[in-house]
């Protein structure tokens, strides 16, 4: 999509919005509400943003019906400003697509079928009986080891690993330093040591998957790991051998799923949120911020662990309280008030 | 090793199992007890599978002697039965080993040394006198970088740093995105700002260790840090300068130890546990998921910190309870049953 | 600077320290207080290692005059041993210098601008329109790509990944693995799934900044992230869209920020601790390792969360109370001392 402007009415139109303003004004970029200049557009969603509303220098704010008499200016009327604004700035978004063919410095296996509509970058590594779909793009510097598929139209940006055993659906997008399909952990004590449990499996990312940059999926120990489709993943994220994550679910940075554990679809994993293994979590679960799951959950709803952030001082006393709580219960419940301290 | 078939016979001799069923019975794969098929070996260990077993369609399945009732088909008797599968399932796997050599897309420098029989892959740089031994098989994209050594039989799988200064043992295995040996987070302050502090030492990694996907192990600041043999880190674990880590200890995913920390041998650190600094853990000591270490350990044993999960309207309420813990208790332990709100 | 010597007399004339011992002594190295040699210099700065101090082989140590007493030997007397000890410490440090010039491994757009003095490593890109500045150093494998500029001055250690307008000050040192300027994690959700929503702004690292290994940095949605000049940041630390740090504000290992927060100047933000999205954390705020910080702080000042280790079993009985917490509480408060069990 090249840089050109667009009216009000246009963008009114194309996306079915309410247009309170002059519909020939031409927009030719987007802001936030405090930066917008007067050719671009804002939008209004987050509440915590409201002061800033009416002083925005902002040519139109796509908003909600309610919100539209604070704007100083002309408005986009949506049900979904957020929805609405992301559709409208993917047409100010520019991307020069790579030229379809493979790099001369890149090495591809003489058994990797690579479409010949797709793009394989400088410095990239395409193993045995490897397949790279139509319109795929593999950046510079990736990885893909052996009986990988990357299906149609997905982009793997840099420096992505698919270790072995790894099938992306189409228009997938992965990130830079990715790793999908490396061992899963699998390890067994005897007295002499630890002995490597074979990592057999594969690895099965959905149509419309998202995975961040420098997350790692391992690959199944006998089974896959799967993800459904729609599935986002941001930064940082750890995904343990056999997990299964369901359609539409999104988790934040950091946070990690240990093995076998399965997790439903439309769920929320907040930021550095921990799910220990060998779980079930229902659809629709909404998990808060580095949370720890070490029980199956069956209900939707959302969920908490953690104690608040104190004043350090504070903190301590509480905290060290915390240690006695239980003799303290049960002080209480005795009717003897001298909480006892062992 | 070849996907040739292995009689249920042989494999119990192999491994001193015993068998109940036909010895002549052929296995060609290992599957999951609800997935394998009838031609493949399965396993039974963690009870949480139990409801599993009687309806299994595997070929035989190992378990402990005491589960062999309940199987529906042939067993193999072992007294660990994961670690028994572990051995068998090995037979199953397939990897080509890369031809030795060095590829010619590699870049080494005149002064590294590249045993004959290691293989140096695709896109790989290996610095000034850095030293690669009989067998050690660097994957594509891997950098290493100046006065490093990698053992012999160690693989690393793809896209490796080692830094500078780092020594990895015999049959060492590292995954894509680790990167050993960057600079120890030092830094000294002053009022015009930060100033770093050289990092002059290197990381010792001993044999048979595995380091995963994306994690991190950094040099220490004037000795070297130390993992022994057999440590088994999971992905993106964080190692500080100058940490020492004691044989056999395993550490699950996301979790971090900070600078100077020692700890024991046979640990268990759980995933997206943190260690401060400073500190030491003595042998034999497990710690739980996303638990935090802030003093030194010295029985060996379990131990946990944090709170329950909770729906979040139950949970907000005792969380805010938290706060007014201490002067909770001093309320009881005053007879006072009004705690103050300070 | 070469391994050369350097005598006591010269390194507190150069640093201004006091000394106490022969200032023709010759040092040619650095130490730790129990490993040093007897040419060799050590630091007491860390009570930690009190211990140490007597029995030091080291030639000199430097200390604060409160200490020198308890030295066994000659020392240098310093108001702030840390960071004497670092200036000295790079006096010892040698690294090769790579030759300017771009290694033919390369790939460089033909739109992009590298300095005759500057040095891009084998199997680096570099994309459009980007820009490579006097003295910079781009390692092994690294990716630049559209539109970034790396700064006099700046090391790029290897497989670093500047994803797109990614704009390093001068003197930037960046880890391995790192990945600056990726898609902020933006995505809007409709009954349909979700929809991505474009990432149009860039990321901005100021003057002397160091980034760890494994660190992610996202690019904003609408406007920059930014780091303001001296931010020191560790290993695998994960940096949301629109963040903006300011000057000499350092975090530690695994340490996280949701998008759009913004952190002051000289904040110490402790291991593993994360910051969810839209605060403002002001100037001068140390939060400790694991916490998690969900509001605002407007205080200058040291904050927690989380409870301290214990024995499991403790540990479990007092968690457990954890989550009746509310209902000990206003039974103390009714002075029915039976808790609910609700």
């Amino acid at each position: 999509m090249s840089g050109a402007a667009h009216t009000l009415g246009d963008l009114a139109a194309r996306f079915g919005l309410g247009l309170r303003g002059d519909p020939a004004a031409r927009i030719d970029g987007v802001g936030t509400l405090a930066g917008a200049g007067p050719s671009q557009l804002a939008f209004f969603a987050n509440r915590a943003y409201r002061a800033q509303l009416p002083g925005t220098r902002a040519a139109a704010v796509v908003l909600r019906e309610d919100d539209a008499g604070t704007a100083p200016g002309a408005t986009l009327i949506s049900r979904d400003p957020y929805l609405d604004f992301a559709r409208i700035a993917a047409l100010f978004e520019r991307r020069a697509r790579p030229v379809p063919g493979i790099h001369p410095t890149a090495v591809v296996d003489a058994s990797a079928s690579v479409d010949p509509g797709a793009s394989v970058g400088p410095h990239c590594c395409v193993g045995p009986q490897s397949r790279i779909e139509a319109g795929a793009e593999l950046g510079p510097g990736c990885v893909i080891g052996p009986g990988c598929a990357v299906g149609a139209q997905s982009r793997l940006v840099a420096r992505v690993t698919l270790v072995e055993r790894v099938t992306l659906g189409r228009r997938v997008l992965v990130h830079p330093g990715a790793v999908i399909g490396a061992d899963g952990f699998g390890i067994a004590p005897s007295s002499a040591g630890w002995t490597k449990v074979p990592q057999l499996g594969g690895v099965r990312i959905g149509d419309d998957c998202e995975i961040g940059a420098n997350t790692t999926i391992d690959r199944g120990a006998i089974e896959d790991t799967v993800l459904e489709e729609d599935v986002r993943l941001d930064n940082q994220i750890q995904i343990g051998h056999n997990v299964r994550i369901g359609a539409h679910t999104a988790m934040a940075g950091c946070a990690a799923v240990a093995g076998s554990t399965r997790i439903g679809r439309w769920c929320l994993i907040g930021g550095a949120a921990g799910i220990v293994g060998h779980l079930e979590v229902c659809d629709r679960v909404t998990i808060t911020a580095m949370s720890l799951v070490t029980r199956s959950i069956r209900e939707p709803g959302e969920y908490s662990s953690g104690t608040p952030l104190q004043p350090r001082r504070q903190w301590r006393r509480n905290a060290a309280r915390f240690g006695q709580l239980d003799a303290l219960a049960r002080s209480v419940r005795r009717g003897n008030q001298e909480p006892s301290d062992d």
